[in-house]
C-alpha cells in the first residue's frame, strides 16, 4: 500500500499554468502531461477549470481531460470551478475534489466572478446543498481557495479579520478543505506565519493548504513559513509554467520540481520522484511555443550525493 | 545619526559576481557601481579580492577601487583575501574589513588554496597575528567564511561537527565575525536552522553572517531559516550577478534587490532604499556583455500599498 506523504504537493500547471499563457495544449497533450506527473508521484492534479469555453478557450476540453484523468491508478483529481454551474459540470464529470475560489477582496471578486464576497460565499453553500442533494457525488470533495489573501492588485492590502471571516463562513458551510491563495505573488514569509497560522488554528482538523505565487522571488521562502505554522499542501506548477501577463518574464506559481527539491532535502517525503519529474517537465515544454520555463532545480541537478527522503529508508 | 539596520546586507557583486563572470569591469564603474550601492543605503560592500592578478584578472584593481570606496561616507569596505599575503595587501589598501576564507572540506580546500584545513586555519592566525603586530591596523576587522558548510561539489556532505570545529577554531583565534557560506547552492532551510543554529549558538556575541547562493532556488528560503536562529547578516549579489559556470543561466548568490524587499516586507529595517537599490542595478548592467541577470523584484515591482519597515515611521 502507497504511504501517505509528508506534505501533499498539487500540480496546477494544467489548470493555473495554461490559463496564463496564449499556447492552447491539445486534449492528449493535457492527457501525457498528467500521466507522466501521476507516474512520478504527484498525488493530485488539478486539471483543469470549468468555466466557459469563451472566456478561457484552454479549458474547453477539461471534460475530457478529466475522463483520462481519472483513469489513472491512485491519482487525486480536481477541477477549479468558479460557481454553482461549474461545479454541476464538474462532479457529473467524475472529478475527485471541485476547487472554488473566494476572493477575499471585494474588488477582485467583483472584477473577477461580479459578485460581492458575501454572494460568493452564498454560492459556495449553494454547492455544498447540491451535493447534499445528489448521493451519486457525496464522495467528491469540495475544497475552497481563499484568494488575494496576502493583498490585492486593485485594492491593495488586505485585512487579516477578512481572511478569518471568510475562510470562518467557508468552514460553516462545510468546506472539506481550503487553500489560501498569494493570488498575485505579495505575500512575505512573516505574512505567511500570521494568515496561514490564524487559519489553520481555526480550521482545526480540515485541511489547509497553501498556494503561492513566485512573483517577487519569495515562493519557496514562503513555504518555509508555512511549513513552520503547520501546512503541508502547497499548490505549485511544472516549470513554473504561467508568469504575469503584466510582468513578462516574471513567475507563476512556485516551481514544483524546485518545490519538491526542496522538501525531500529538508527530510519531508513527498511520494515523487525527481527524475520521473523531470522528464514530464521535458515532454510538457515540448509544447510550449516561446512561453518561458522556470526553475533552478531542473538545470542545476541535486547536489553531490544527495538522497531524497522518499528514497531513504 | 544613522539607525543601526535590523538586518545587516553585504554586497558581494563587486567580488562573488565579477570573478564569475568574463567581462571585467573597468575601474571606474566599479566606483559609481559602489557609490550608488552605498547611496541606497547598503552598509557594507565586499569591494574585491586580494588575489594574484593572474588567477582573477577581473580584481586586478582592487586595490584603486578600495581606495575610491573608503572615501565613501558611512560606508564600511571590506575585500576578500586568500591568505596571509592577501590580508597584509587588503590592510595596507585601507580596508575597513578583511574576509578571509576557510573551506571546511578538505577537498575542497585542497583545490582551492592548496592548502588542508589545519593549515589554512593557521594562516587565519597570522593573519591576526599580523594584526597584533600593527597598531595601525586594529581598528581592521578580521572575519572569515566558513565555506562549504553546506556541502561540497568534490566530496558531497560535509558533516556538521567538521563546521563546528573549524568555527570554533576560528574564534579561538579571534575571529571579528563569521559568514557560514553555502558555497555551492546546496544547501536547504532544515539544515540552515542545524548549521546556522548551531554556529551562531557557539559564536556567542560574535556576529554570524550567512552567504548563499541561490542555485537551486533556495536562497530566499534559506534566509527565512536563518532569521528565524538569529542569523541577521548575509551576503547578496545585485540583480543575482555572478553564476555557476557549471549550470547556464543558473543564479549564483541570492539578489540583493529580493533580499531587501522580502525583509522590508517582514518588517524588518535594512536601511536600504528599493527605488535607489533598482537605479544602481540599471546602472550596474548597463556594463554586462550578455551575462544573465536574475532577480523577480526588479521586473514584479513593489505590491500595491507597499510600505517598507525602513521607511515606515
Amino acid at each position: 500500500m502507497k504511504q501517505q506523504p509528508d506534505v501533499w504537493i498539487r500540480e496546477v500547471g494544467t489548470r493555473d499554468g495554461l490559463q496564463s499563457i496564449a499556447t492552447i495544449f491539445p486534449t492528449a497533450a493535457k492527457a501525457e502531461w498528467i500521466a507522466r506527473e501521476a507516474r512520478a508521484g504527484i498525488p493530485e492534479i488539478e486539471v483543469g477549470s470549468f468555466v466557459p469555453p469563451k472566456l478561457l478557450p484552454q479549458m474547453a476540453d477539461t471534460k475530457e481531460v478529466v475522463a483520462q484523468a481519472t483513469t489513472i491508478e491512485g491519482l487525486h483529481v480536481s477541477a477549479l470551478v468558479p460557481n454553482l454551474r461549474g461545479a454541476e459540470n464538474a462532479m457529473a464529470s467524475g472529478v475527485d475534489q471541485i476547487n472554488y475560489v473566494l476572493s477575499v477582496s471585494e474588488a477582485h471578486s467583483q472584477a473577477n466572478v461580479r459578485r460581492s464576497v458575501s454572494e460568493a460565499i452564498a454560492e459556495f453553500g449553494r454547492i455544498i446543498e447540491f451535493r447534499a442533494a445528489h448521493p451519486e457525488y457525496h464522495h467528491v470533495r469540495v475544497a475552497s481557495g481563499v484568494a488575494t489573501a496576502f493583498g490585492c492588485t486593485i485594492s491593495g492590502p488586505v485585512a487579516l479579520d477578512d481572511v478569518l471571516r471568510a475562510a470562518e463562513q467557508l468552514l460553516a458551510l462545510g468546506a472539506d478543505e481550503l487553500a489560501v491563495a498569494d493570488t498575485v505573488g505579495y505575500g512575505n514569509p512573516a505574512q505567511c506565519r500570521r494568515i496561514l497560522g490564524a487559519v489553520h488554528k481555526l480550521a482545526g482538523d480540515i485541511p489547509v493548504g497553501a498556494h503561492f505565487h513566485d512573483t517577487r522571488g519569495l515562493g519557496l521562502a514562503n513555504v518555509d513559513a508555512a511549513l513552520e505554522v503547520g501546512i503541508r499542501r502547497f499548490d505549485s506548477s511544472l516549470a513554473g509554467l504561467g508568469g504575469c501577463p503584466y510582468a513578462p518574464g516574471a513567475s507563476g506559481n512556485i516551481v514544483t520540481e524546485d518545490l519538491v527539491f526542496m522538501l525531500e532535502a529538508m527530510g519531508m517525503r513527498t511520494g515523487v520522484d525527481l527524475d520521473q519529474l523531470l522528464e514530464a517537465r521535458e515532454f510538457m515544454t515540448t509544447h510550449l511555443n516561446g512561453e518561458p520555463t522556470h526553475g533552478a532545480y531542473a538545470q542545476a541537478g541535486p547536489p553531490k550525493g544527495f538522497i531524497a527522503a522518499s528514497q531513504a529508508a
